[in-house]
């Protein structure tokens, strides 16, 4: 059990931070003090320190020794603006490149525009962010508000993906004002046949307790077809995973399809009319279930306990009953290395 | 022609029954007598019985010996419970496994919970569902009501995906008071290189008379993308694939992404604008539709006499002309095994 | 540079024409004198001529000789009926087949209703469109606006997709009284390993001006699952691209699925809020990029000039130096070879 990670953790105090790497120093979100009624137009600054990690893969970490597969869950609102100086510690060029903001082509993170950092480099990349508004006709030319996320753009070949295959990715939220925030956040990557660079067993179990508010980012990467499927749980395909209202006829799903450089997010509320238990996240390209990318999502009682069947469950994911492991409380269910890289 | 199918039905006499299936009991139905007028919250039951097919395939069905492929659809109002007996008369370890609705471990359907049915097994599951509720900031989380699917999910390795390649599946319909009913419904699933496990020219051929609502549920499976198209119509990519007004700009479509585990539905006035006629219906993935991702959408005169140029077509589709075959009433429009299993 | 296409052309006098084909005689549009406030219903008529190309590819043009991969843009109001007149001057049996529109059987395109060109043969196709209407329960079915696209459906096997492999695919655009008009309009096909049948560095420059209502219309085909992407811009996932107020929750994208079959359009302000710029698009699945599915979208200056660094970018993405290039003027960009077929 990591001790790092108290739980649960306040999220409020930390927006812009990661909830799910809450040990890591929260920079961004240190650096402004930003809640959910901060003005809007503040520019916030985040050191991000590109690592080599072991296996010949690579992170994006908030300190120096702290990269993670994914990196850190980064969370602005909308108008703000982003300063990420971008340290690269490693002997590979490489970059960050994001989805869904505004950037010039200095920041664009892609060798076409010679943006990114030589290896030990370090380098400023801006993200600036808008809010919809009016164009004629009644209608308003969409903001950034969404479930982003970024990425490298610049090891390897001169397109830049040799990164994303080793590890160098993360999820990027834009909020819009009012938006619901959640007591929990988790990251999932399908990055071709893994989730997140790991495989089952050794996929991220998420956990949470019965009732709270969960927020998964779902990201896909590589070169294959996936869908993101989660057992017990669903929500509405829009920008926030919720509905406007009575008449709102929105696609309501369970199952949506994860491809490469797509991402998704969508908040539930833990074992909401199902009760806890451990409940499979999966692809469900069958071929890719069946060969590792699969995990559990642990609903914990609400008190934090192991609700009934759960640790056999868990035994049975593993292929082995590990016994003895009643844990009472989460074991880290919000350190980085449970939530984004295994066990 | 198929005597038991009489043509055409009144489908609104069997709500949460299966349309396609008519001369099967409708258990559910003739349980509850549902009328769109019921009150919500109603408890229906159901008894499945999973069966052994010819060629090494298995089907649900809801008497003994009426095994389908796809199995029977299922249909329910949100705010329903529906306690589905699963009777196994298999050989193998199977279960039912449902996306949308709500259901607690021991109803999960997965290897993981030990949800399942032992050979020779009988066991309930239970399935309720919820309409959407106001959560704060003006956010609605969704209910239950969609188009979705069930399948079995614990045949063959501990992920149980083999049950699925064999036919064990089929379609849930969970609507919402208010919702439109249909003078006809028709199961799509892609199947890996199949529909419904059939390849052409042995898909199944969708018939219905000019100007019937007709309402399509389509089903990803497997291990491929699929995009399903249908010729000479169109649908609102919304949860019931209509509009909600003038305003209304969601996605108009007439190709839409099946890729594994995901679902959707929607309903066209058959022929609308277009005229009676064999319209094909295909997976557009060109390389799936030239080796057998195809069918017919036959859509007769109002009277049922068959279009002109029709029965050529459908010959053209077969690769041979079989003659004599004008019949002035649909062959079995509505029996499972020209909805479901071929022709 | 191409001096049959003007910069800037008011596509507003030539809509139902192709402003990517500004030069070549827009059938459809100088037919009708059709605008903005045109009367529906207007039936306007064009002339196609499919014709074989270099190395084993065809297309499909406006006048004898003048065939482009994609075809021609085609665009009508919701209401409008569209007659074309193909004249078949290849030694193949095809065909033109629409999505999004009505036609009877007679104009499917496709072998399975015998409607097809011989070759030499010529043959008219009829779509006709309608506006969405009000069906009971406060549900309204869909009209027919949308981005759409059209294809043979009849050269090669008796499934016809020999000719969408060989360049015979265009865009259709059906447009809603009251929709924003672009400056300039770009078709982009991911068809197989290609992009408008060319690889990088050989795919279409897109060129607008720093500030200009940008149309993309994106069409899959092919056997591949693809991903468009599009640097620093982004649009909202509806039938426009754009949201209807502040309270519109659609997703937000700036990639997004491009399978077989499908299609979808948008508008961007070119640089808006990043500048001026060589801006990437590219199929987001790492091989596919990697392989050549990438392209440019070449923001200048407002005034025509050729922004900083830009032409270095373009150098790279070429992969040599060519040198003396900075013109000040775009090198036409909307001719079709530029915005279809390549550099």
């Amino acid at each position: 059990m990591d001790k790092r990670a108290p739980f649960p953790v306040s999220r409020r105090s930390m927006l812009a931070g990661a909830a799910v790497v809450a040990a890591a120093p929260v920079v961004v979100a240190s650096a402004t003090g930003s809640t959910a009624s901060a003005v809007q137009g503040r520019v916030r600054r985040v050191t991000i320190y590109a690592e080599a990690l072991p296996n010949n893969q690579f992170g994006y970490g908030l300190a120096p020794g702290e990269a993670t597969i994914p990196g850190p869950l980064l969370e602005i609102y909308e108008g703000d603006t982003l300063e990420i100086e971008l340290v690269n510690t490693t002997n590979q060029r490489l970059s960050i490149h994001p989805h869904g903001v505004n950037y010039d082509t200095a920041s664009d993170g892609a060798p076409l525009n010679g943006s990114f950092n030589e290896p030990g480099q370090t380098r400023t990349y801006i993200w600036r962010t808008q809010t919809q508004y009016k164009a004629s006709g009644g209608f308003y030319m969409p903001g950034s508000a969404g479930y982003w996320h970024y990425h490298d753009h610049a090891m390897g070949t001169s397109h830049g993906t040799a990164g994303v295959a080793r590890g160098l990715y993360g999820g990027l939220i834009v909020r819009r004002r009012g938006d619901l925030l959640p007591d929990r956040q988790f990251t999932v990557v399908f990055n071709e046949m893994t989730i997140n660079n790991k495989v089952a067993p050794d996929t991220p179990m998420f956990e949470a307790r019965h009732g709270e508010r969960v927020e998964f980012v779902c990201i896909g990467h590589g070169n294959l077809p996936h869908t993101f499927h989660l057992h017990a749980h669903r929500w509405a395909d829009t920008r926030t995973g919720m509905l406007r209202g009575e008449n709102d006829h929105a696609n309501v799903v369970d199952n949506k399809n994860l491809d490469p450089g797509s991402s998704f997010g969508f908040q539930v509320l833990a074992g909401e009319a199902v009760g806890p238990g451990a409940w499979m996240y999966h692809c469900h390209v069958q071929s890719h279930s069946d060969t590792g990318m699969a995990g559990i999502f642990l609903v914990r009682n609400a008190d934090g306990t192991m609700p009934a069947g759960a640790q056999e469950a868990i035994d049975r994911f593993h292929g082995h009953d590990h016994g003895g492991h009643a844990a009472t409380e989460p074991a880290a269910a919000t350190a980085p290395h449970t939530a984004h890289g295994g066990h």
